[in-house]
């Protein structure tokens, strides 16, 4: 009697999938709702898909990153707050795995991996209200922070704090969401991303140990761990990529099972009405180029993690323009799909019972998380000038 | 003892302005709320504004349609809902000018602008559920009516039915609201003009008298009459821009107050941001456009207004073309503004607090009134094959 | 015996509609053969339309600014370079008029009415490498000088020099072209706006009088005299719309007489061709965008001009942003028309013997004046800023 | 003495892009002479790549279509009409072996190799007024034909007849160039692609054997065979992105060594100017979103063709969509690249010595071959109803 082949398991792919059916039935309600997506995030915890970008040796799935943002890519087509939460999660794993000391991060991992932890996002660059205080043996932070993504609900969190002492230096640390001094406001109540948890947080006194702050190699120390800012905006990309994809699919349902032609078509079936047809061939290249742009960056993030620290300033800045490429046009090409969808559903696709608006508002409100003006200047810097981007946690 | 001078009365503009401003207060609040606007209907009606397009001799303002769709853009500054209906109330009294004789229309317009009436929508030519049956001295409307307009809390409406005996034939009727039989749903929910009471009617064998009927000339019976549907477009214009232009408004003071530069930018401050700067050189230009020709299209209406019965359908056919092209350039820069304005406020704009989506909600909503594209083909067919645009209730 | 009455006199604009109609004879070979277009530049001087903006008066026409750019858009529909040249020359007008004290222009004026003499361009503000050099009672201008619009067959010029002893500050002169030690070099080859002769010309040692010196009250110094460059500005607007109307009514007559539906279109004729129209509806639409642009800036100029000396800053600024906003649509709406237009012409619309690119090719030569991009960069400063732009040769 | 290794011969593409240097050297002179690019034909000749796309058992190279496209795409870096006669050389050869029966095929593969033919086109489906006549044991064509790209100075054609006994069936034919009756006349002058030869030919009884005509499995008879326009649309979209490659380069170096910043700029070096780097960026993301479609799409047919006969309609199908989708994306975003990079170029590129412009024109006049607006149509129908779309010479 033999054990059951391994490939009868479901990928971590299926799985995502099964999850992304079941996401999808209460996504409009929740949009609705907001807050905390507790039933979600424990059927992610009980999926295993927490795991999915720790190596097998750490008890994980040992996903490429090319697959751990497909599926990212899978929730947003349906819920982008789950994606968000979940793709902020490998972040933080990766956060650890690029900038502590394989001690730290090993046990970090294992633990994870075993008991389904999931991450949360404390670490804001530009929002420095947070300082240290050094005690000698530990740090005290102190201190506001905003748009901390899924730290509700999270069983560990990624934070950082200004070094008042050291010119400004910024600590970033691994801590327990839930030991003392830490409050997280339930806060988030925005236009879009909805569920992401992405409110406020106060820290009083909250002590941190050493080898709780990630300082060897630190923070954009090296070429390698200067991809976390990368695996940052790919992360986005996947979302508005996949934004714009569910936004796609559920406008394509709609036309064909409800949208009626114009009276004035020359078509008796909105499905050949030339106007519509030319709206639907639109969304289609732009969808297309995207896609290609997402799929070309990732698998230049799996080649780039491959180097591990034998990567390149210049690798990972070629690596930086195609993430940006990539993000520009999904913002763009997306936002105008999720705006524009409207005109191939028609009035009565504005029923509120359908959220129909959530793709444009979610999209609308992730992609302002760092101008996109900006990354076309990075890449115009690049496209002229041949001048890589300089890392910072927002290129 | 003197009497007051005229001159000491505030305009029917300034009165606008200050309800708006009131409105201003609540906007955000009722747009999440949504519902029948009861407090700001019964302002309206205690301002005097519902009899401003009634001439004066039958107790009105005598406003021409310039002045009338003027104020309509100033509420829809600040609150598209209001304008909806505060427009389409004057286009309710349009319907009757146009369509039936001066002892019919006569007697309507002085107890509107004697009793503050509030005139709401149930004619949808699109929309056949609802039929006739004739009954020789009196007619039975039986069915139901989608997208009510302004129907809720109104004393009158404007109701439509299609007559199944005489080939499908379209009668409209003015009657009371109140009248029995007829329902109102109260069932409007939809992503924005959320006050409007769009939603549904059901018509229970309601009696309509042959006086209330509007036949004599009828709908669209001479190009005089003709003007009711580009009427009710021009309306829809004024809306476009005033909430283009509330909505820049609201994004410049934002980005004046709020808005800080990023940290990558040139500029210490975001007033001399270069890309935000070139973001709010395209709005300017785009609002100047789309201001002169929403502009235009209303001289033009003033014109053909008086011209009355010698109307031709030539000068109809030329206004029409004026009207569809402030829409089509209203309907797609009005998006563009009211989507765009994100990235010159900002991720923090995006709190629900601000509800800043809801200019592109109500834009979005109101525009897929009849679809952009074939306002397109008819301003083709004109600008290729000087054909005018034949009249029908979308054109 | 009775005279003839004033209303058989042609109008400058019949005028110009009949000259235009001459131009358009052989537009697409002189724009193939570049160079002097003397025939149609003599046809304009013996027009009288040389002195269309000179006061009547001074032996001129009288015309507002409005007409004399109508006619520059006249000019343009069929022939760019004619427009630029005739435009430039009332701009040359204007420059004496306003930088220069009565008893040197109004002879100047008187002269130009009598004589017929065209003025050509040598004033180029970022060209420095002419230089002044003073003797006293009069002075030397020697160098260089590029883009010298309709200097050749010109019997006078607007020349500037800089004199570096007074810290590169600009000096202005009007001088007779054929003045000893001026050289024409006949040298404009470009793609675009090809019979301008916007060559070079070089000064040797060419003596300039006092009394030709622009001095008083000198350029740019005071709001009246800064609408200089506003009518620049706005000569160029007209010009842009000119080309954009004129590349429309050759691309409908030829869609009309020429073109054959596609053979996959569910029209027969291509008149009906629903893409076709989608495409003409965008020009017109864009065309009366720009149309109710510029025509609004041309009244403002117009009441601007009226109030001469006292014209406010602000009075100026506001005009400055009106004609800027007119620039960017016509530019941007207009280079879209032109390269978009062969979509409803097809394939066989490329022959060179129409030479249909001739629109796009000018339209893009013109729009480089000065960067489409600062202009916005001055609209956004005053759209957000409400900060007017500041007089410069280019604003 | 040994024998040369294999390695040091030069790879096709070296070849190509050692002439592709030559070409560009008076790509210029001859885009403004036009005619027949005579010496680069020769050249072309000579160094073998008539025989690119030829099996190595026929004598040819053996390259697959991406690598001859990508040779097509070089090309038209700097010379679009030269990419243009190659590409459409390898078309016709494509053509042979998918419409006629291998002893036809391979004789003419053997001797293009081993003669360096060039194959010209004079096959035009929409251009029916050459008909054919059949005479038992041959047939006679007889006949106007417009768009011969490639026939002049080409030792073999494919030329096509219309059979109105069968009902205008298209009837194809492989026939010597130099054959008595045919008549070319070098008549092509159009805006751009000026060296194509693309101009019209005149049959007068032409006699054509049995063995030339390609009558099994003749035209679109199978998915494999209907691979023949596919090439044809993805050497268009080859020759697409290379002109905007091509335009980007050459609006790069001028930038680079040319252009000033404008005096307004708050750069110092035009290099570092806000708003042309925010063009180099949308340059930028706009080519890499066109080269992966592209390089995607000729992945898709080097899969197909190497099907052959086993290739299924649906895998035809979605080759279709795969290359339209790049098709309408390198037509649209290139068009803007070439019109719109005199924005960073500035006015003085506008000179003719330069043709900066000849990339618009080469684009445009290729771009209108077929419709983009029915390419979208398609496009439409298979992202909304998941048709593919039915083969034709043009889809």
């Amino acid at each position: 009697m033999t054990a059951k082949p391994h490939s009868v398991l479901p990928s971590p792919l299926q799985t995502a999938k099964l999850l992304a059916a079941e996401f999808a039935l209460t996504a409009v309600e929740r949009d609705e709702r907001g807050g905390t997506p507790k039933a979600e995030r424990d059927a992610l915890r009980h999926s295993g898909l927490l795991a999915l970008s720790i190596p097998t040796q750490y008890g994980g799935l040992g996903a490429r990153w090319s697959e751990t943002l497909g599926i990212v890519r899978e929730f947003a087509k349906v819920d982008s707050s789950i994606a968000h939460v979940f793709g902020f999660h490998h972040l933080m794993l990766a956060t650890v795995r690029l900038f502590a000391r394989p001690d730290q991060w090993q046990p970090w991992f294992e633990q994870t991996a075993r008991k389904n932890w999931f991450w949360g996002n404390a670490l804001n660059p530009l929002d420095t209200r947070t300082v240290v205080k050094d005690f000698g043996g530990w740090r005290e932070f102190s201190g506001k922070k905003s748009f901390c993504s899924g730290a509700s609900d999270s069983e560990m969190l990624i934070a950082s704090a200004v070094d008042e002492t050291a010119g400004g230096k910024l600590l970033i640390a691994a801590i327990p969401s839930g030991r003392s001094g830490i409050t997280l406001h339930n806060d988030w109540n925005n236009i879009g991303q909805r569920q992401t948890d992405s409110g406020s947080a106060s820290f009083e006194r909250v002590r941190v140990e050493e080898s709780e702050l990630l300082l060897d190699p630190g923070p954009l120390s090296t070429p390698f761990a200067c991809l976390r800012p990368l695996i940052a905006q790919l992360t986005f990309t996947h979302m508005f990529l996949g934004i714009a994809e569910g936004a796609f699919e559920e406008a394509r349902n709609y036309t064909l099972t409800e949208t009626r032609a114009w009276h004035k078509s020359s078509a008796e079936d909105v499905r050949q009405d030339p106007y519509v047809l030319h709206h639907y061939g639109e969304f289609w290249v732009a969808l297309e180029g995207i896609r290609l742009l997402v799929e070309h960056a990732a698998e230049l993030l799996d080649q780039a993690w491959a180097k591990g620290p034998n990567l390149s300033e210049t690798e990972r800045g070629q690596l930086a323009i195609a993430i940006a490429t990539a993000k520009v046009a999904a913002t763009r090409q997306g936002l105008d799909l999720c705006s524009r969808l409207f005109e191939v559903t028609g009035a009565r696709s504005t029923h509120a019972s359908l959220r129909l608006d959530r793709h444009w508002r979610n999209l609308r409100t992730q992609t302002l998380h760092d101008p996109v003006d900006y990354k076309l200047h990075e890449l115009g810097d690049w496209a002229l000038n041949q001048s890589l981007p300089i890392p910072t946690f927002y290129s």
